[in-house]
């Protein structure tokens, strides 16, 4: 749906696109550096499936230090993006007529990855409570469960709402799957970008290495590598010959040179994640006070990732509403039912673009939700 | 089995590794330089699900030129490799129940897409006749055909055989296909890798533009670009909106500067292909003139790709021959068995590899197959 909308840009170079979820700033220099310098160390020829040792080894300093715990290299295999990551746990986990448990709104593609293996996707809906706080209702998630249900799939800081999972929530969500031999498999790939505290919760912290948790995540958004393909799982060491024959079959270790181009990006890649997070946080004030003021929005302040997802009185369908937003204000912004039946009613904007565009396109669609 | 092997490679700088299927030249520089290139334009970001436009022009001119007939950019997805883009069909065609033949002894990695996606993978053997040379029985494929085949699997030329199957066979198989409705899937990785003829026949060459056909390929043999994990599918145009969200589920897009330089490849490569195709050609005649005169051998010439198949006398199991292989002499060669039951009995040598190298480990293996 959002291609939908954004192909109606086509010809036009007046639209402001805040419709996909990728930063507007290419990759630092010194990450394009370290690819130039392995390319030219003919780091070319085929790599081992689960990854290049030494990317894994610095992941793993980078994970047990992140979450004050040691993950070694056995939990960790790397993937050509969290997009690949999530289509080999579906491989991994869905048979035909085995189902997925998704909290959403949430990115479409994770649900879809269960329908390509003969699986069902259904979706607990957060709900905004009276301040616009996105809640989680565990019993509601709980009661959609049966016995073909394989795992848990949570999105936190999520696409498209921003909500933040608590640490406490995590616990009884992960408690719960373990008594019921279900995985949680936690999309994690905003965890870094998260502006009320140094990062978001993660299930990594509350969980034993043995647990039956699979944690996704990515550069894309952390060291704005998006067109690099390149992710990585955090799953129990029994399963790492089975992601380690699944990544074979799918794509045999993503592109070797980028791998090291990886590696450099997690020993090198503080200051630049810092930097980043503080003007994603300036560009989400900015956002969120403007819109605040549109007398018929309704939003609560993102706590992470680089989303404002807000309600709009009176919008009935929003898909036709984006189409015509773009079309009167130049404007491109994602329709809430992208993400999902809870997503109606709401639109989604990537705040990861230049403040004057974010400012102008704020400007050009105030009169639309005023 | 071949990682079985190879394993025991691990502490010993002794071995001449033989056993994987790749080129032990690096990519040349201004493939390379491409990347580079693009990499310092900022290709940093999200590409088109179907691939980088520019890529699939070039791919569409290529694949046109090739094979005397216009092929145009809707019949052509960029895939992560050859291996993503086998993957992908499997989940386009394969639904648990349904069966794939596929034609054998062959790389083992396509009949566990099948696997994954819950389909089962029927092989019908090649049989070598009085001279050696690899021999389609095609009766016997088709008698595995029944109402849950979606496809018949073609790796022509083969891996590991060097099997090239005839225009005329090619025609025979695919008209059987349409009545049948079945596809046919084409592995045609190798075929710019000839040595009789200009390059191996392809089902391109015969078929129109909405046959049930779907070929494979890479550019990891062709330009020595294997680590790179670049590939494209070529398609009947009706199958364009599966590859598209097949890619976007699965990779969302192959490395975008990769494509970027796959685009060089593809525009410049053709000097360094005749260059490239010339040297295997001088290395398959020494490594066949001294295989054939080895008293326990038996071998066909390869007339494509880069692979010596033999058969050894009195040889009963191939996978722990191999590793004695390596243990007595250092040299590294996979395991017929690896490639299906038709394969027991033999071994397969790559010789990509430096004519240096390959007389050494011909002078070290040859006391054995004598």
């Amino acid at each position: 749906m959002i291609r939908e909308v954004a192909e109606l840009n086509i010809g036009r170079d007046d639209v402001i696109p805040l419709w996909f979820g990728e930063p507007n700033e290419a990759t630092p220099d010194f990450i394009k550096q370290a690819a130039i310098d392995a390319l030219e160390g003919d780091q070319v020829f085929y790599a081992q499936n689960r990854g290049v040792p030494s990317l894994r080894e610095a992941l793993s300093v980078y994970v047990s230090d992140l979450h004050s715990r040691t993950i070694g290299i056995d939990r960790l295999t790397v993937t050509a993006s969290g997009m690949n990551a999530i289509m080999l746990v579906s491989q991994a986990l869905i048979d035909k007529g085995d189902n997925m448990v998704v909290v959403g709104p949430v990115w479409p593609n994770c649900c879809q990855t269960v329908q390509v293996m003969g699986g069902e996707a259904r979706q607990v809906a957060l709900r905004p409570d009276e301040n616009g706080l996105w809640q989680l209702d565990i019993d509601a998630l709980f009661d959609l469960c049966d016995d073909r249900t394989r795992a848990v799939f949570v999105n936190s800081p999520g696409n498209p709402t921003g909500w933040v999972m608590k640490s406490s929530e995590q616990r009884v969500l992960l408690d719960e799957c373990k008594k019921r031999g279900m995985y949680v498999v936690a999309d994690e790939v905003y965890i870094r970008l998260a502006y009320e505290q140094p990062r978001a919760p993660s299930f990594l912290d509350i969980s034993l290495a043995d647990d039956p948790l699979i944690v996704i995540n990515s550069f894309s958004k952390t060291w704005s590598m998006t067109g690099w393909r390149l992710g990585w799982l955090t799953h129990p060491s029994v399963l790492g010959d089975t992601f380690s024959v699944l990544n074979e079959f799918n794509i045999a270790s993503p592109t070797t040179f980028v791998q090291h181009a990886g590696l450099t990006a997690i020993e090198e890649g503080e200051k630049f994640v810092a930097q980043m997070v503080e003007g994603y946080r300036q560009k989400r004030d900015l956002v969120f006070q403007r819109l605040k003021a549109m007398p018929r929005v309704r939003l609560s302040c993102p706590e992470a990732a680089f989303y404002a997802f807000f309600n709009v009185d009176g919008m009935i369908d929003s898909l036709e509403y984006s189409k015509e937003l773009i079309e009167t204000t130049g404007v491109g912004l994602a329709p809430g039912r992208a993400f999902g039946e809870a997503g109606e009613g709401w639109l989604r904007l990537c705040f990861a673009s230049e403040p004057d565009l974010l400012s102008l396109a704020l400007d050009r669609i105030e009169p639309a939700l005023s």
